[in-house]
């Protein structure tokens, strides 16, 4: 009954067997190997961009703040929800690598940003020498709430923001689940939509860490590069990230193991509502954010369920006795076994 | 007519003198010259500080940037309000000297943060690693809207902010406006309020440039002048900067000037009640802020007078056509004369 | 025949069966892990250091970066040789995680820091505003030229440091290599001979891409945590830098890795030496310097061995036609057999 | 008998009569006076450069590091002089607004860079990943030592760096002591000789604090204002810059003050040589650099002579009980009378 985050799972055994196998014989290091060839012929074939530059690091906060940094200055406004995990949980990681860059945070339920409130925030922006300059809009898919954008949804805001001059960022830290969940192509929910860079997570969907850093336009890719190194992300025995991610794309593994994390997500939701718990927002994917009674909760606890309060409970405990809101994240490896354990315990305790 | 911003008028005729005068023989550069040692005494004297460390720049945004600097962490968060210069107005300059800290934006009318406001992002702060870290609280006064914090409400929020472990800044760009209309003394709208760091300005109330930045702990001091040379703002040259200063504090020179915009505006702002104009912030000093009927708007600027739109208009034209609020300032140099002429053409429009 | 580099040899079978193991259930993110708390009992004993403060990173840069980082200011200089791995190799991540600092770059042979050099430089130090402000010493065993510091030597230049207030980095991308040929304990190598932090290097001695970041004075931790999570270099599934960093410390692997790749150098040594080779630097563990006829050279490269020209050659191609150096490097998985057909191919082809 | 540094003079009398001029009426701030109209008309005619970019800062420091950073990345390298200002006297300044670059330190004589050193480190140059990126070269004339570069020497040095891909950045804080001394024209010692952008110094020359950055490329204009306004570098009241650099450039102003000062220098040179006194440098302008025999020193000082020892004394007392040289800086304001006492008291003194 583990259901604290996607990050807290094991390696699939392909990916395993694959670092195991990485490591017979030497390599270049640096990105010189040759397994990273066939990574990038994969990405590039699955998001249908034969000029796509890809790169590897091993987090997604490093993703995501080199990818942004690339595109903005460090005068520049970067626009995301005011619950981005760029904002709240990467502890201002972005402005440091974009040198002093502003995240400038936008409304909207469900940690997805509401266009209308866009579009105002867009008309009063002004790039006269007093101001920050409008820089780039980064949309997170899955977002921090679990809810899914769509596509249409994110080519309106895409749209929007290069109307004005931004570039446009995707943090797909749980880009397969969303994209598994959408039903569209991975070219569809991004450079089709207008994406021009995207953090293609698979930290959280089964690697060990790696997330692919994936410009449409390979014009960036040289200061990406400098970038890269210069923030300690260039590994010197990157054929290990490689294997992962060269395993991750094969035979639809990456496909799968999204789809039973979401299958998993589902099977839980169902039982919630069946058992009359409210979820507090829409499931995009493979995360429930749902409200329990204390007794319920406590009970849970006791029983050796693990989620997190969501939001976390002050620090100084001045908050309400109970948290009224729990997330809780299924993945690849939750067992139909754990989600009906939980649900018994649950409706026992109700 | 010329209302467009209290940094548009002349140098007092004293100022001039004393510029004048600092000009004879040598001295010793880089804040090492003896009329820093007058000013120093004044301020200390000024604000009941025997202890306080005392610099000068000569830009506001170099103070604000500065003082604030000194006292985060690249990690931290900068609490201030939506509509505070360090924010819409110094083009990422806090970002840049904090090394990529982050403004987090408070609401509340008049551009004065709102005490319940604040306390619910306090309540909901957190300080885990991967959370941006309580940095500091930055007030101004009076505030870009043109209202005033009293005594009180500054101490309120400073004290919110220190239960919490945040330093606090004071903006004073218009520092003596505001004290001059609270009719209270330097050190009650500072220290005694809880204020840690206060930027001093001078130029808004009639110096060519120049800015004191006051610590009242000293140990903050050596930080400060490295990273004030470290920022190019350590002027070989400094006495041209302490003369200023020397002067405006000298004989009540800095109240006066503050009392003569005060008084201006007040006369202003009772032509413009009497004329039926509606005004849309508190005054709290010498700043006005004004909703003109379209055609009155258009009489006025044909006339020549000089103020600006605010908002200003988006840059496309996409807003309405006629702004719906207009800034006026006034400043030690604006007289009854123009103020009359000003007040008779719109009489005459409406 | 792989003599370009230590980090292009595969992964050691008991660090592949740790991280299989590793693998198993589920495990808080982030460092919570309960292997990391085998990691830091493990470090601590080795180092005779039970309050040290012990962290991992994936990258020797960041290990670097962050350590230097957490002990120097903004305005500061690191000490560092001419040809250090800070200075030459990491796209100036030093100066981007110290916020600007500078690198302030120091004489002597075989790219070990000459003590006479260093206290020239040492007393013409000035701490005044104008100047930047003593910041740190690091120092890299072994060095970049495969040279070795004895524990005396870096005790005698820690010392000068330590008496203009320096703090003392050490880069041990190759620690083990130089505590095992210089036959001291860790504890001599660092803490005992006035080194603050220490930069504890798996990944050339073995492992897939992980370095321990150890501080003697617990109190840099916090700072250090926060570092690394904005640089984006907190890993959320950590356990598996955890499980090899363990498997590493288990039963001397560590020790045993670095043995046999200072062993398999001393081979070659031994043979080159014999074929009359002349050697550039001394050798300090499992790097060599070597001068090789431009007939022999290629006749090495025509049968597949791989190595570097050292220095580079100019990207212009405007250097001579022959590079005067080669570097090459044993690792672990070094075989003998590799060796002797090297040397072999080389007898022939003098 | 003050020789401190040519920032330690007074004003010029025309200058403090265009600031006490400038302050009449009301002029719009930031750089929007019409003044500055007549200085950028100015300075593109004096230096034959009818689309130059001119901004006005008010240090030194400021000129400098924007102008750099304006041409280089965080990951780029700056070649100067080991005692450039750059390196030696802006404590990390141009690394704080480049956002971590890197000075890389050439030799040379007389603080002149020596073009056979400048070509070998050229030479080996690299420009992969792991390196620090090529990136400006940044002249000082008067060199920190008081010697000129001829303009066949600029030519040459930025010839080397063009043929590289380097900018190439005057720091001309002495610029019109070493135009006048080299008899040339502007141009001549600037863009004709392949220089980017200088730093045209007005504050050793007489003014309060102005100094003129020159873009030769006006595509750089818009980065250095968001540059500016983000170091809190521009203005509010930026006419009474306008005015002191506008009254220098009228009627020769500035090139007069420049030809007095250096006229004291000479007069100063021949006097002691003519006492058998030892000069370290040869002269380029305005700054003369003489060993003292101890007593001679003691005398002088004793009489009131202000300079100071070159190089500073170790802050530890450590060094010889007397600086063997001296700094002897001259000014518009320097009196014959004033040369001819020093001279008599040190002639009384041998």
């Amino acid at each position: 009954m583990f259901f604290a985050s996607d990050n807290t799972s094991g390696i699939p055994a392909p990916v395993l067997a694959a670092l195991t196998q990485a490591s017979e014989g030497y390599a270049l290091g640096y990105g010189a190997d040759t397994l990273m060839d066939s990574v990038r012929a994969k990405i590039r074939r699955i998001f249908e961009a034969p000029e796509a530059a890809v790169y590897l690091v091993a987090t997604g906060t490093a993703a995501n703040s080199l990818a942004i940094a690339t595109y903005v200055q460090p005068w520049s406004q970067i626009y995301c929800h005011r619950h981005a995990h760029i904002e709240e949980d990467e502890c201002n990681a972005p402005e440091f690598f974009a040198g002093g860059a502003k995240l400038t945070l936008l409304e909207g339920a469900d940690a997805k940003i509401d266009a209308e409130a866009f579009a105002q925030v867009l008309a009063a922006m002004h790039s006269g020498v007093h101001h920050p300059q409008p820089g780039l809009l980064s949309l997170t898919n899955l977002t921090e709430r679990g809810a899914r954008y769509t596509v249409a949804e994110i080519a309106r805001l895409a749209g929007m923001a290069k109307a004005k001059g931004l570039a446009v960022h995707l943090d797909g830290a749980r880009f397969t689940n969303a994209l598994v969940a959408e039903g569209c192509t991975p070219a569809e929910m991004t450079w089709k939509a207008g994406v021009d860079v995207v953090s293609f997570g698979g930290t959280k969907n089964g690697l060990m860490g790696v997330e692919a850093v994936i410009f449409f336009d390979p014009a960036k890719a040289w200061e990406f590069e400098l970038r890269r190194k210069r923030g300690g992300h260039l590994f010197s025995k990157h054929r290990y990230l490689s294997a992962q991610m060269d395993a991750y794309l094969t035979d639809d593994l990456w496909l799968d193991l999204a789809g039973k994390a979401n299958a998993a997500a589902e099977r839980l939701q169902a039982g919630l509502i069946a058992a009359g718990v409210r979820l507090v927002h829409p499931r995009g994917g493979n995360i429930l954010f749902a409200e329990f009674p204390l007794a319920a909760h406590q009970a849970l606890r006791a029983a050796g369920a693990v989620y997190y309060d969501w939001p976390a409970p002050p620090p100084d405990g001045a908050g309400p006795a109970h948290p009224q809101q729990c997330r809780l994240v299924t993945s690849w490896s939750t067992s139909a076994a754990q989600i009906d354990q939980f649900l018994s315990l649950l409706k026992a305790a109700l």
